[in-house]
């Protein structure tokens, strides 16, 4: 056990290379040429302008106004400066509402850490239990933890009383924060702003008939079945290959624009490329000629696919986008069901255009159900056997067996100093590498699943990894040895022994999870604002890759909120907060730190770097409240079982009441508020209809609709050519033109600051 | 353990008493003056009329026509007869439904036992475990058993393959049944007959207004938000003291009309009566003056009643019936979601008048979730510790108590004969008693859950009675104890070892099921065609207490199959045959036997006897295809067990796969049916209308409509008055109006069998 010595330590170390980073970050920040890596965002929303256009040469790149580096930290007020309307106007409701997270842990924990300094530390302190074994060397945090409290003491009394306050505040918390989250999204979904998702319903899984195309069977279908309401639609055409030529084309393209600038500057010299992989090798050739035939070949190649794609009844999938006349008749058209066999003309709520997963918009349901028992079975395996093939992995990344398998580095390896690093390096470079990809794997495994959006792949992704992460890192470090060797250990022990042998370990293990919480936590953070990787990569693509303008802001990369990933781990912080609660109080604060540091730091990324992909409108709310519910379940359990190796088995009815109630209350809010985030109320679609109908009762909708659902490879080919009068009213919708509106901004700076 | 011979003398003792049933059966049936016990939906459908109307006096009693008793058993071939569309028609989808059940279990378990007796029969047969232990004196039942099979021998393989072939025949047959009762259920949907429900549908929890009563409320709400769609509504009084008046003046009319037609017969002595309790005890008065001036000061009360109940605005309670001009508009209101809150405004599709449990439709959202918390955590409490307060009784109905209570029958109880039967007697009766009224508490529990219609209550009561006869029926007899102890023991149990515990007792305990198919299903069902209690009930009721043809009409009584009491025993024996088809192949044709059986003898009565009393459409197969699947993985992990203990542990993977495979069947079988029994196809409700706007272009519907969702209360007094045009639209509806029109015929018959 760690001494109170190590944790402050290990606390100090901590905090130093977190000051560090933060230190770094407020320096880095300051300097211009970084500017693109701190601020792009604004960049993106076209109000930044780049600060190098002006004023002399090194001013560009170094700020010399050292009156600013006083002033470091004031990125700190600055990030929670911006109010929340503002701020969801600015960055989103999605990422508005991702840092709610951050909140909500403030929200339950300090309360709870107060009261649980203010009773459960001094009872913890006069409990003694530890005092009369001389001979082990307990630490004081121990004598601060239930550790402290003799088996069978009353005092025990004081810690259920804690819990059921704790979990009574923690409930009333969650439904507080549901029932705001609702109230913002319901609020965001009716506000002004006119979306082509709110007028469309996805159709899968269109019956295929022997006498009409798709198109022509989904018109008269719904002609019929929503006479006065039905307006237009869009079928789904698979576009993969397309997508592929428009890609390679635009790097070709990239290339041209490249040699075309250098030769402009330097007229007497014709620039060069080779004809293979990159320019690097092959057949020497005049660049110019080069790309502008290749590109040639291309465009000729694009358009026989463009020709095959709209013109082959099988490139069409049985999948459309159908648009109404009215957000009531959406409404209606998604929350019913349209044909007798429940199978056939699936209906839901269109997707954002932005969030829209193009390549799983055809599979049909009976395949839609063997994935998703498939990939059930792989996350069995990969949660609870993942250690299997590692461990494999590892025996054979041993020195003897890269002796075998490259005999000619043996008498380097057999270098005392490189042996050593590889003998300490290797056993854990294939865990740390499968850690690494495990997200990739786990949005691969949802994609096999078949989400028809980027958002539900998200969500889907998180409950994967949210499993991994209780599995592996949370019981994983409470329980010494592998996950199945856990498993059989829990299928042949009783119900009632598996919370005993963890709630046992729970106490225990309290110095290592603060250990945890500073270096994943609080450093972990640290990090995310400073944005080491993105900076190099900038400066690095900036100065061997960029050729274009497009080029500079594809290397700009701003990023995203990986809700998949980050959502997940923050659950980590709720489960240990909750567990440790009743337990060994002295860890809350820890947590604190974490979620205020992280809130102020996300809530600084999303105003100045993240570039959201798509809009959901919170629609992950659901999961992240039901996720920190079963964490509080979890919490009771253990301390059921904790409390009855602590001779008080008479505490578990007691207890067991806790679970009982919260799993009421799950579903309690579930009927509440959960139909606000896959339901929209009619009388809210009504009521913006006719609002609609006042304001503006000329609007051609039909025109508005024309080309949203159309997959991005055409709209992109329609863009570079001439702009439909729907695509100019699409680009005033701040939604869906964020990005291509954002393009037009970079695209007017172009030659103003090329390298 | 029972010896064949053990089972031979049972089979022939409960064959016998079941033979005796039917013969006796054959005879009654077959009498005139039963012809009400045992036809009596025929007399309900005005077809049959009273065959004591003609022919000599004795006639009208005993049937002396000799040839008929030669054919006592025809009324099988008959009961097979009547095809299912007529059927359908007859007796309504329900009952052709529920019969299909047995069916069901016929087609389930004839190929497996067939299998089973050509390949497990002759494996068990030759395994030569038993040969070995001479000491033991083990039955030829076990010879054929699994018992037979030695620990670990390669035989068991053979089982484990048969556990497949069982389980994929068992999950084709559910799956093949769930479609043809979807579409059975679609096409009676579809059918040709209006009906209310289907522009009908039921909204609760309409939010107080401050500014307009619900009834304005209700409609102001309905014409903003479904404009084009909106026909009429109906609001629901809470008219539960009125429905008392109505009774007690209509029990006072038939007493009226009784003593009348007695003063008719015999003019020269006016009946006397006396006002108290049934007429027992009081003042003596004059009969026919006492129950005029009653009713007279009834009709007053009941004016009263009605007048507070239909203006006093606290008498509505916030739901009404909101009727649309189509039936795409009422399912269109009945799938969505209407309000931003999803607890206020919620709508579903109406129940059939009938099938309204006028009770429950004010219960607040809040309210009910309280309700199902609490009731939930009773249904635990009663499934597993319903022993307890039983033993309390059963100590306290001892000799000794009953000694303590009432002293002076000591001499009596002390004589040896009567103490014996007391000892005897006593202690059961208790838990008997108990038994007998469980449903009845069950459908208590479910009314105070809240649901709104009779036939949703009979579901949840099904649900729930299965739950205790899985815990206290199936697994009370394998395992000795009562269920609190067994809970106990499987708290303490590791989960991988409940299965072994329970399937090591499997094969031990076939005999005893054995016998219990022969007691409850054989001679139960029997006994069931017979109808003892009806049929006493009628007889004494006929002779005592009938005094008017309304009288008559209730002595008979047809009843009507209650689904909450027989489906959750129906599932027992799936149960059963699934548990004991690898185990025990010799228990399965005792199952065949009761399938069959209870399929005739059903049929004969769903044909013959019972009334419906409302129409669900088949609502409940869900819940009979849900409990099926349930009983089979319950067998596949108790067969995982017992090979367990047969040292094959290595093919727990290999059964492993079944439930895991049945399980995901299961979702898939959801996905494609289950919608078909809770939502209404807009296809389908477009089809419907368009066909009746070309056939009956100049339909009323409002008319048709007007009163179809008033409270029973006062739809009858409308009827006794003038009938509205809408009434008399109605009486054509043959769903509505099956108990009306009944009625309706037999006061035709009025004085033609007054006894």
């Amino acid at each position: 056990m760690a001494s109170e010595g190590d944790i402050v330590v290990s606390a100090m170390i901590n905090l130093l290379s977190a000051i560090a980073f933060l230190v770094a970050f407020a320096v880095l920040r300051l300097q211009p040429f970084n500017d693109r890596v701190y601020f792009p965002k604004w960049y993106l929303k076209g109000v930044r302008a780049s600060p190098r256009s002006s004023g002399p040469f090194l001013r560009k790149f170094v700020n010399l106004d050292f009156r600013t580096y006083l002033r470091f930290l004031n990125w700190m007020p600055h990030a929670l400066k911006m109010p929340q309307p503002e701020l969801i106007d600015h960055a989103g409701l999605d990422s508005a509402v991702y840092i709610r997270i951050y909140l909500l842990g403030l929200k339950i924990f300090v309360p709870i850490t107060l009261l649980a300094f203010a009773v459960l530390v001094p009872v913890n302190w006069t409990g003694e239990a530890l005092k009369h074994s001389e001979d082990l060397t307990f630490s004081d945090i121990d004598k601060l933890s239930i550790s402290n409290i003799p088996s069978g003491s009353q005092k025990l009394w004081t810690h259920i009383a804690m819990a059921y306050v704790f979990s009574f505040w923690t409930l009333y918390v969650l439904y507080k924060e549901y029932e705001i989250v609702t109230a913002l999204r319901l609020h965001f979904l009716a506000s002004e702003h006119r979306r082509p998702d709110q007028f469309t319903v996805l159709v899968r899984n269109v019956p295929p008939d022997p006498d009409e195309p798709v198109s022509e069977h989904v018109e008269h279908f719904f002609r019929v079945n929503h006479p006065d309401h039905y307006l237009t639609h869009q079928v789904v055409y698979n576009a993969n290959n397309l997508a592929k030529l428009v890609a390679k084309k635009k790097g070709m393209e990239n290339w041209l624009t490249y040699y075309q600038t250098k030769y402009e500057r330097d007229p007497t010299k014709r620039p060069k490329t080779k004809t293979g992989f990159w320019g690097l090798w092959g057949k020497t050739v005049d660049a110019i000629d080069y790309y502008a035939s290749e590109i040639d070949k291309l465009i000729e190649e694009e358009d026989a696919e463009r020709e095959k794609v709209t013109n082959d009844p099988k490139a069409i999938v049985p999948a459309a986008f159908v648009s109404f006349k009215s957000r009531w008749a959406a409404a209606v058209c998604a929350q019913t069901q349209q044909s007798r066999n429940p199978t056939i003309w699936l209906t839901e709520w269109a997707p954002e255009p932005r969030d829209v997963y193009w390549n799983n918009l055809s599979i049909p349901y009976v395949s839609l159900n063997v994935r998703r028992l498939l990939m059930l079975v792989a996350l069995f395996f990969l949660t609870f056997f993942f250690m299997i093939p590692i461990a494999l992995v590892q025996s054979m990344a041993s020195i003897e067996g890269i002796e075998k398998v490259l005999p000619f580095l043996k008498p380097l390896i057999e270098l005392d100093f490189i042996k050593s690093v590889v003998q300490g390096f290797l056993p854990g470079i294939a865990l740390k590498i499968f850690l690494a990809i495990l997200p990739t794997i786990l949005m691969i495994m949802s994609k096999i699943e078949g989400f028809t959006s980027i958002s539900s792949l998200e969500r889907i992704s998180a409950a994967k990894y949210h499993l991994f992460i209780l599995v592996n890192v949370f019981l994983g470090s409470i329980i010494a040895g592998a996950a199945f060797e856990q498993l059989k250990t829990f299928l042949d022990q009783s119900p009632t022994e598996i919370p005993k042998t963890v709630g046992v370990a729970i106490p225990i293990r309290a110095t290592f999870f603060i250990t945890y919480i500073m270096v994943d936590g609080w450093a972990g953070i640290a990090a995310e604002v400073l944005r080491l990787v993105p900076l190099i990569m900038f400066h690095v693509k900036n100065t061997f890759l960029v050729k274009t303008d497009r080029d500079r802001e594809q290397a700009m990369d701003p990023g995203s909120i990986s809700f998949s990933i980050c959502e997940p781990r923050i659950q980590l912080y709720f489960l240990l907060g909750l567990v440790y609660s009743v337990v060994t109080p002295i860890l809350l604060p820890f947590i604190i730190v974490f979620f205020a540091f992280a809130y102020m730091v996300f809530r600084h990324q999303i105003i100045n770097v993240y570039d959201q992909k798509y809009e959901s409108g919170a629609a992950f709310w659901p999961d992240v409240h039901r996720r920190i519910t079963i964490g509080l379940i979890i919490s009771q359990l253990l301390l059921m079982g904790l409390m009855s190796t602590k001779d008080a088995a008479q505490s578990t009815p007691v207890i067991l009441v806790l679970p009982v109630l919260t799993i009421w209350f799950h579903k309690v809010c579930k009927g509440r508020f959960e139909s606000a985030f896959v339901k929209f109320p009619l009388q809210e679609a009504m009521v913006k209809d006719t609002l609609e109908r006042a304001t503006e009762p000329n609007l051609n909708l039909k025109a508005y609709l024309h080309d949203a659902y159309v997959h991005p490879v055409f709209k992109e080919a329609g863009a570079e050519g001439s702009a439909t009068p729907a695509m100019d009213e699409e680009e005033s919708n701040y939604l869906v033109a964020t990005k291509r509106s954002s393009r037009a901004c970079s695209n007017a700076e172009t030659g103003s600051d090329v390298v």
